[in-house]
């Protein structure tokens, strides 16, 4: 087998077999294959895409190309929930608690972010003490009494998909549904579980940014999860604006808990409800939606939801106190409200903008090795389709020394007021299973 | 501008500036760009294509990334003459003599070859003592006493090329008309001749399989010279069987004076004069074609033309006695004669397997460093649409010791015999202006 036949085979839109792309891969891997003949293919895939057994047989690929979590000691249930991303996605911190109070093991791994916000794991350091490297011993003893526990990535998880997607980021070839639809699930199929629910973000503030392309994405991962004897479903849900108000570390942990207090912002809560629901439903802990959503909104309203949020900060040695006294969170020198000068109706939110000012507040890290304040944020109190008075609070910053004015500026202009009525988003657009 | 972007856009079908190739291909040269980010680029242009404008500035980039030959202080009208390679193909040893006896300058560097035989200068290493090393001054003084040279490269010639083609030889992107045009042009740009024929091989045994492709090409070409300002006209020709019937160094240039002194194999003898006289028309040394055949014809018989060969032979410190006496030339130890056990017509000659049992005698070089055994080649008399009767010679082999058996099994294999009668090859098949 001659990698430059390969390449070409791809060139011409040809199917490359199981015994080619392990070949590739693994040599790849291995460094026997040099970046510059891989990176002429992946090019060859962005253009001519893939087909479903291409990219089942590189997921098993990349999936195997690593270490993969053994949840086979842990009885019951084990589900896993996924999201591609987006501005003030604070869902894992509520989802989770809430299916593992409905007896769904939870057992999550989790990463750091790039961009706009920490990833879930720097929003629970937000929590004085949180342990996010559990030993496998203790994550799985903890997932044993009480079904939940949210950790930081043990083992190595598939490396060919970390080297390969390196080389994307640097050779233009990132953006093509077969790879991107592969590189999730090898590392989500590492995660052992045997329920896997997607949330496919989808709008301005999100990599997909047309429902049609994301419908397609969920489609692909759907069926390479379900070819590895996997359920997996897929929630595309709206990402044209942040998700619930608050944008930045510390201040999406304490929306995350007023959500499981029951006061969540409306379009947080009803996608933290509808995840939880869906999740009730493949794991078939409820025969019908309805009945799932009526368990869910029941774990919020008897506390057991929140309660399971204690138990897992007391289990990594959190300080659980945070739970109902939020001053033991980080919090930032100074809270900054911004004024609507104009009257009318929210038509508009450019969220990666909204994101980018929270990164510019120091929330986020614009390179791997920057140092994260998690004090700081944006909140946006007036989302699209709000009615908004002249002189009304649209949103406020929370801010340290760093780049206060340009967050100010940016944050106005991201937001597009209209003189006629908008109609809210829906944050629900599609399920696909 | 950074590399990725122009990647991106590429692979988005769209169109390149003068700006971003000359930062890409300039980034590259100086290793300032790395060979993964190319090779991308490169396979996004095999795929999508490059637009003429892109070729224009693709070429130019690649043509001021080297040495240019200045022909200025030679008066006259300066004419090249490319082949794309084949089988058997020794034009320039009948076609640059019989056009500069008729007053036009060739100043010609040739190549070494890669494949079947060597290339021109090997072939002209068959000739005792002959010279290709020859110095710029020497060079220039040759051309302008006796109109003609054909020397190996002196400089540097388009070295972004070089490289190009080095990665697109292992990344499967060689095939991409845009490419392949701009690669050709700007080497044949450096030559510093304002009239460049191009012979533009067509068949099974050239690079280009298919006219419609070859035409495409060879429209790319003119179009690239005309740009810059060179007349260029490309007549496309046939390469599905062996040119002429020599196949080797020696033998080739044996079969290049025969031809000269009126005695080459038709198709071979056809193509001279069908390339030389469209050198003549296209430098209005004659003003029609009739004219240019007819004073291309006198020069062969009244021993002119190869009289320009005897000198160039004498000013390159060969040893013009070849001319006459061809036991001079490297011989092998033996010649082996294939004879037809069937009886009916030559339907086709697989030329590439001809050229390979070449190879395999020590004609050619499967790598770059090999040894070329000047001595030994094949024949091959019998050509598409002859005669054949049971017994008849249709092949020899001129071997030493290397590879016997299995040259003149490949010959054998490589011939198909019909029944019925065949249509003889048209040479020519197009001319592209």
């Amino acid at each position: 087998m001659r990698v430059v036949d390969l390449i070409i085979k791809k060139k011409l839109g040809q199917e490359l077999t199981k015994e080619e792309i392990h070949f590739l891969i693994d040599g790849y891997v291995k460094d026997e294959i040099p970046d510059y003949q891989i990176s002429a293919l992946l090019m060859a895939i962005a253009i001519n895409g893939l087909t479903e057994q291409e990219q089942f047989f590189l997921t098993f690929e990349m999936l195997n190309s690593g270490d993969q979590i053994d949840l086979s000691s842990v009885e019951g249930i084990k589900a896993d929930k996924h999201s591609t991303g987006g501005v003030g996605d604070k869902t894992t911190l509520v989802v989770a608690p809430l299916v593992a109070s409905c007896g769904v093991k939870m057992a999550k791994m989790s990463g750091r972010g790039l961009g706009h916000t920490g990833g879930t794991l720097d929003k629970l350091e937000a929590i004085p003490n949180f342990r996010i490297a559990l030993t496998d011993k203790e994550f799985l003893n903890q997932v044993r009494d009480i079904s939940i526990a949210v950790v930081g990535q043990t083992g190595e998880i598939a490396p060919a998909d970390k080297k390969l997607y390196a080389l994307r980021d640097v050779t233009g070839t990132v953006e093509s549904i077969g790879l991107i639809a592969s590189s999730i699930m090898s590392k989500k199929l590492a995660s052992g579980a045997s329920h896997i629910l997607l949330d496919v973000k989808v709008g301005d503030g999100a990599f997909m940014k047309d429902l049609n392309e994301a419908r397609k994405l969920a489609d692909a991962m759907v069926k390479i999860g379900n070819f590895a004897g996997k359920k997996v479903v897929a929630m595309l849900t709206d990402m044209d604006q942040p998700l619930g108000i608050a944008v930045g570390n510390s201040i999406e942990v304490i929306e995350a808990i007023e959500t499981l207090k029951g006061n969540g912002p409306e379009d947080f809560n009803t996608l933290c409800i509808e995840l939880a629901s869906e999740l009730l439903l493949m794991t078939e802990v409820s025969n019908t939606k309805e009945e799932a959503v009526k368990l869910v909104k029941e774990k919020i309203n008897n506390g057991e939801a929140l309660d399971k949020l204690r138990q897992m900060i007391r289990y990594q040695s959190g300080d659980e106190r945070v739970i109902d006294d939020y001053s033991l969170f980080p919090s930032a020198k100074s809270i900054i409200t911004i004024q609507s000068d104009v009257e009318g109706y929210v038509e508009k939110i450019n969220t990666l903008e909204i994101g980018r000012a929270a990164m510019l507040l120091g929330a986020g890290r614009s390179n791997k090795d920057d140092e994260i304040d998690l004090a700081v944020g944006v909140k946006v109190f007036k989302k699209v389709g709000d009615k908004v008075n002249l002189g009304d609070v649209i949103a406020e910053i929370h801010a340290n020394e760093k780049n206060i004015d340009v967050a100010i500026e940016t944050i106005k202009a991201a937001y597009k007021i209209s003189s006629q009525e908008v109609r809210k988003n829906q944050i629900i657009l599609d399920i696909v299973s």
